[in-house]
């Protein structure tokens, strides 16, 4: 499952231009973290992706040319390549009228979120591309894909470098263990089923308790997260009603009450953290879906 | 997480008898499966746990008198014991005006079903109290629980004896795995919040996949259920969602789209099953929460 927050976004623009080859163009990066992408990884693999299922309406003799405006920070655990995979698949399904439907846009910015990560994987494009909270199951075709209408305010606390490098992702996978106790993985079933009703339901006090209690992840990546039980207790002494790495982290997430109370958790967990590394505050509530923002 | 199903039910009366020690007395077991309760173990342990949380509400001159009426099959992975368990904690705390809340209700009756089950489980007593859908999580002190108000079909094929005898239970865990795939147990938590979010949307469709899908619980028992795989078989020939063992089995049970087609497929995977066992088929419905019939 996956939040989607409306902290940060990337905007894509797509067009074609005749005269080409049937390739893809990236003509810009712009947007504040621009600087970070040589190579915006996700993008072409979502041309790619795109390309090779419905190869019969990408002609031969033009180029797709993409503008990206790259507005999700890299590396901090915020799911920014997978937001880029989910942009570019949503404005090429709209640029060559693919008709994709929701679970479909899913699956193939998930397959493009693997160029980046090397293998596919589908949580994080299903939060951007839906919006709110996502679940979904891996089928032996496709995806089943449920989304759930959850209003809720989050805290973050961000540092404002990548502090593990470009392996981030893989250092964060090979952490975890191979195998675990059976007992564990019932307690951790049960949670996230206690989780997901919470959020149908509206109560965040539950899903609070029940984001924060894991066996499994978070305690083999909480080792590697600088100042982790410290940001930790700051988040709970301000209230903040379950907290948690955020993705492969380093950012850590907590639920908050609302707004004003979302802010006080952030400065509060943000403080803790720059006693580690330099981190900011992050205020965010639950986005809505991918969209078009204008189209010719 | 559990589902009530209304095909079967306990009834407990209870009533208070002056001149007594403070102790519980089973007057009469009645019923279609009263010859096979020699001592009903969980309605003597609700007793004893809520007496030894509440002992100051039960006087120690007078007796509980208890009545059961065995309505639920024994041994057949149907919720036997935590039916009885159910049943006696809420007449228990209507009868001392507890007051217990749903959740305290369903904590009580898991512990009671630990005088049966070895160790206090709480996901058949959940289903008997609330009724419908629950899932429950363990908290440090008592339960998360969340009733999920679903409304659905299912058929049954249930062997008409305990093929395992006495120690089904035992056996039933013994053969489960004490280590998993780090995989596999995330593969089972993507289905089962898909399945939650698929059974409060409704989609009947997606909580059959997600249902029988399961590399972790259900191989490691499939083995040991004579005619599982033809059983299986007919339940999906016939149309079924979605089929699994049902509790530690060795009955069977599938999702169906209503009451007609439930029959149906009860019928099918009864006469599957009973190649290999006398076995008969069942429809039930999705059961309301247990209640009080009357009070004095």
């Amino acid at each position: 499952m996956a939040v989607a927050l409306n902290a940060f976004y990337d905007e894509v623009e797509a067009r074609i231009e005749s005269g080409g080859s049937g390739k893809i163009v990236v003509e810009e990066v712009r947007g504040p973290y621009a600087e970070h992408v040589k190579n915006p990884t996700t993008v072409v693999g979502a041309f790619e992706v795109l390309k090779s299922h419905f190869g019969y309406r990408f002609a031969n003799d033009v180029d797709v040319v993409i503008r990206l405006f790259k507005g999700v920070p890299i590396g901090v655990g915020l799911g920014s390549s997978g937001a880029s995979a989910a942009a570019t698949v949503v404005a090429l399904s709209n640029l060559f009228s693919l008709g994709l439907s929701p679970s479909d846009l899913v699956y193939m910015a998930g397959l493009a979120e693997g160029y980046a990560a090397g293998t596919p994987h589908f949580d994080n494009v299903a939060a951007s591309v839906l919006g709110k909270l996502v679940t979904l199951a891996i089928l032996d075709k496709g995806l089943a894909v449920k989304r759930i209408d959850f209003d809720a305010w989050f805290a973050i606390a961000m540092p404002t470098k990548n502090i593990f490098g470009e392996g981030k992702t893989k250092t964060m996978r090979e952490v975890l263990p191979k195998a675990i106790d059976l007992r564990k993985a019932v307690a951790n079933w049960s949670r996230l089923a206690v989780m997901i009703a919470s959020a149908m339901q509206g109560d965040l006090e539950t899903f609070g308790k029940m984001m924060e209690l894991d066996d499994v992840v978070e305690p083999a990546r909480a080792r590697l997260i600088p100042c982790y039980s410290e940001v930790r207790a700051a988040a709970k002494k301000a209230g903040g009603l379950g907290v948690a790495i955020s993705g492969a982290g380093p950012s850590m997430i907590a639920l908050a009450r609302g707004e004003s109370h979302a802010r006080e958790v952030a400065n509060s967990m943000a403080e803790a953290y720059s006693k580690c590394v330099e981190a900011v505050a992050i205020v965010a509530k639950t986005a809505q879906e991918a969209h078009i923002i204008y189209s010719t």
